[in-house]
């Protein structure tokens, strides 16, 4: 049975959160032995309960346990549905049906069309307008739309009376934290690399939206006290952490002297280059952080990508494989392409035994991209002498391409 | 560990074989749990003997110890590279080390090349004509190009006293067989399946060359008693099965009646229109065989290939994902082009949320490919009544295409 947590966030303001430690492969797509939260929260009031958001179908039945610990069914008004991804939509029907299909879903007006599709139900349904606002039971509620975090239809809920911010996926993270709220800083730390992850797997391939959305927000001047999002914890000790993680993560910002060094080696042949490429970067104070696509391992895709999005530079290593890029490369290097695609500048080693890659070939992997290739060095097998010296020189253009 | 077997084949003919259960992808690709054998030969003759291959350079000591056992290493003559693939040329610097340099390592020109690139060594080295016999001690050893099983190296060795054809890759398969030989037919009915995933993983991008030197062996009018390659079973029982096996597989000749069924669903909703194609499938008779990416399994790559080379008939499900097709079924879909390539009918389901691909996005997959697309049905969530209809249609045409 998996882990669930209900609790007071504020006065009124209730959080269900059931722990996922059952989900290797978070979107079917990212590797995630840390686990991940769905949090739902209720708000309690005179006029009935607002349900925000729900848990993921597997959760269905216990969904619903959780939510009669804090209200009566037939009290519920309102489902607000701030993103429809199943993660947090799958109970809805069942929500829907044990509560004799009498609450009003608020959202989106995309969401209705999702609903319908998803789940073949069709709901009381109220679309709500970007900063429309209204009152149940004495409490103001405020939509705001907060496009493309991760699909079109995602929009957050600002409660005034309690300063809360409810925003769904946005700010939220991979992981379970042992705590439900930002209290303790050890907790905290030890979140963020999970944070980071989720932000680039995620919604990575709109993270532009990630600084335009937060940017509109801070021009709402509203005082966010709590930011209460979906996944992971709640923020309520310091949200402007979050809110500056996820500005930072949304800017591709890079830690000082991070590398991240990529590469695949089939028999250990391509890792004997790539290991001239860490000394040299090691040697000049770099923090190299190492995946790699071997016979004994294959590096988490997710992983790969949360290390790209904050590296100053990215080293690729990429064997030849029938005449052609060697595949589990070639798929990391349009993920990062898709989900980071940032101003980084990027040095490419290719290995090859019978045939060389074409330039071209490496070039088009990252064909309309913002990566800036500074150096492809082509190694015939292991490094010989002068393969070394090209190396060194291509981690030198590296080098002084972050620098510049 | 790992297990070694050494053993006389044949007169004056061994076998040295290493069980590899450690790497878990070969070539830093395929999944391979069931295992894999490396299998060098040696030929003791009156005028020394004569090495056939070696194992990974992970096995290298491991190898001597075992050559020792059947020769003087101070007798070693000749080494046949029969394929520089480090699986099998890996412990090839260890072997010229405690042999000193002295004996002569033949192959392929291609092979000196690669040799001296992946080792930077420069053994003394012949290389060998196509049909080009050489006698040693008596015995004739004659070499047979069999280029691109599966690099332009290779090549393969007929020894005409014992009739025995050494074939490194070809008639090789995955698996760590309990037996040396194909003496008994339950291990040869147990091993086979991992002889079609080998073939069609390692080599599928080159099949047509499997029939074009099947072809040119036959031609020659050797008698082939023995066929013993560098991976799995020794044929002696009926080396004519492997050999028809592999001409099977080369020409992607389908069993009757199996379907293979691919897809992404990331929270169960394309499952449903899945199963719609299942049971339309298994209602006609056919026995489909079915592989997923889900967030609680992700399909064996390999294994997706093993299935598609002898189906009927194929089935893939793609996600919509960022307005894109899912990145894992796309993958698999540039593999199945890559290295299945056959003229067989295909039926692709799109399922999508807020964002349909396009049908020119979904053909462009399977561009300059053999594959005969039937039908795209696009469902957008899970499936309606309507959908359910043009799914059932997809399967129809789907049928009718394998039965023209």
């Amino acid at each position: 049975m998996p882990r669930v947590c209900v609790d007071k966030v504020v006065e009124d303001l209730y959080i269900l959160r059931v722990d996922d430690d059952e989900t290797r492969y978070f979107e079917a797509l990212w590797s995630i032995p840390e686990g991940i939260t769905y949090n739902s929260y209720v708000l309690l009031t005179s006029e009935g309960a607002v349900v925000f958001d729900a848990w993921k179908h597997t959760y269905a039945d216990l969904y619903v346990e959780a939510l009669r610990r804090v209200a009566d069914l037939r009290d519920v008004r309102y489902i607000v549905t701030h993103h429809t991804e199943p993660d947090h939509s799958g109970s809805l029907p069942k929500l829907l049906e044990v509560t004799g299909n009498v609450p009003t879903v608020l959202g989106h007006p995309i969401a209705k069309q999702l609903i319908s599709a998803f789940y073949g139900v069709e709901p009381r349904f109220r679309a709500v307008k970007d900063l429309e606002e209204i009152v149940v039971g004495g409490k103001k509620l405020r939509f705001i739309y907060i496009p493309w975090l991760h699909w079109p239809d995602t929009i957050a809920t600002y409660i005034a009376d309690y300063g809360v911010l409810l925003t769904c996926d946005a700010f939220g993270g991979f992981g379970l934290p042992k705590t439900l709220y930002d209290d303790d800083e050890a907790v905290v730390e030890w979140y963020k690399p999970f944070v980071r992850k989720y932000v680039v797997d995620v919604v990575g391939h709109y993270r532009e939206y990630i600084v335009k959305n937060i940017e509109k927000i801070r021009s709402l001047n509203i005082d966010v006290k709590i930011v209460a999002p979906a996944h992971g914890l709640v923020w309520r000790r310091n949200p402007k952490e979050v809110i500056d993680l996820y500005y930072d993560i949304g800017s591709a910002k890079p830690s000082e002297g991070k590398v991240l060094v990529v590469y695949s080696s089939m028999y250990g042949i391509q890792e004997k280059s790539m290991s001239i490429v860490v000394e040299g970067l090691r040697a000049r104070g770099f923090k190299t952080v190492i995946h790699r696509f071997t016979d004994r391992e294959h590096a988490s895709l997710g992983d790969v990508l949360a290390d790209a999005i904050d590296a100053e530079a990215i080293v690729i290593g990429i064997s030849t494989y029938d005449a052609a890029p060697f595949a589990l490369v070639e798929l990391m290097i349009k993920l990062l392409v898709e989900k980071v695609n940032a101003e980084k500048p990027v040095l490419i080693i290719n290995t090859f035994g019978w045939s060389k890659l074409s330039e071209d070939t490496t070039k088009n992997l990252f064909s309309s991209s913002r990566f800036r290739g500074v150096d492809i060095v082509s190694v015939r097998g292991a490094p010989q002498r002068s393969d070394v010296e090209r190396i060194k020189q291509g981690v030198e253009k590296l080098v002084n391409s972050i620098r510049k």
